[in-house]
């Protein structure tokens, strides 16, 4: 039985290892990696571009998700990171006025180091474009780009995204 | 050493109780209960209701993960649970182009049960409004407004949502 126990244990890890974590993506031209399973972090707000006409949920990692819950996010705590991901927006065939996630565009990160990355903002940047996850840049001078972008909301510790108010009843 | 070592599990896990689990919302009128810390599922898709004036994050248990990732979702399995968060739309100020989040509106349930709930589709419907989560409805017959707004998807085993597509890469 308990020899039983473990053989099911071992096949769910192989099967949940096949789904979620499979090719390894490039590093950013900045050597920054792909932080592993972003994909299932929990939320910390949503937005619509009008302008990029795109939908995106913000992601962020337990220390980001801690500090949004607790609203302590001006600074973000050391150790912290923000998932972007982008999808192209499209329209709901079943509902008309719902504008909808269609094709994904890219995930794009903010990590927060203060030291390592302290020629900007306290924050690393880095993007990986499409599904098959490719490197954004051609070197590592892309982060200016990120960055630049950025410099309006400096005083909001270079973040845009506000987190989201979540009830905290169970 | 050891003994502080507990002491400060034990002081983590109290905090952690205190973020995440606070006061017990009351039951729907149908019985159907909040399941519990569903602000920490992870993200199935998002929308914009242009007609309604809000943003959408949609949630999922593990089953109902699963199942969107494997795109195994006409129907959906047995034990998923999606939950819908809804937001009012707001302006960020730091970016007029995006749309974001404002007050909480409601989190709202289908949780797939075919036999319990066989008269309305397979699917329990139950919704919780505001930050305090106050069940909405004076009766059970609420759910007769849920299962015929969704009738329309009845093909897409009575869900509107189309999961968002998400790179397998780590």
């Amino acid at each position: 039985m308990k020899f039983l126990n473990i053989l099911t244990l071992s096949l769910s890890v192989l099967v949940t290892t096949n789904l979620y974590a499979q090719e390894k993506a490039p590093a950013a031209p900045n050597g920054i990696e792909l932080p592993k399973g972003y994909q299932n972090w929990r939320v910390i707000s949503s937005s619509h571009r009008t302008d990029h006409h795109s939908l995106r949920v913000i992601l962020g990692n337990d220390i980001a998700i801690k500090a949004a819950r607790e609203e302590k996010t001006n600074p973000w705590p050391e150790g912290a990171i923000l998932a972007k991901m982008v999808w192209k927006e499209g329209e709901l065939e079943s509902w008309n006025n719902a504008i909808v996630p269609e094709d994904f565009v890219h995930a794009e990160f903010m990590i927060k180091d203060s030291k390592k990355y302290n020629k900007t903002g306290g924050w690393g940047f880095a993007r990986w474009v499409g599904l098959n996850q490719k490197p954004f840049g051609d070197d590592e001078n892309f982060v200016q780009g990120c960055f630049g972008c950025h410099t309006p909301v400096k005083n909001n510790d270079w973040v845009y995204t506000i987190p989201s108010k979540f009830p905290k009843t169970r």
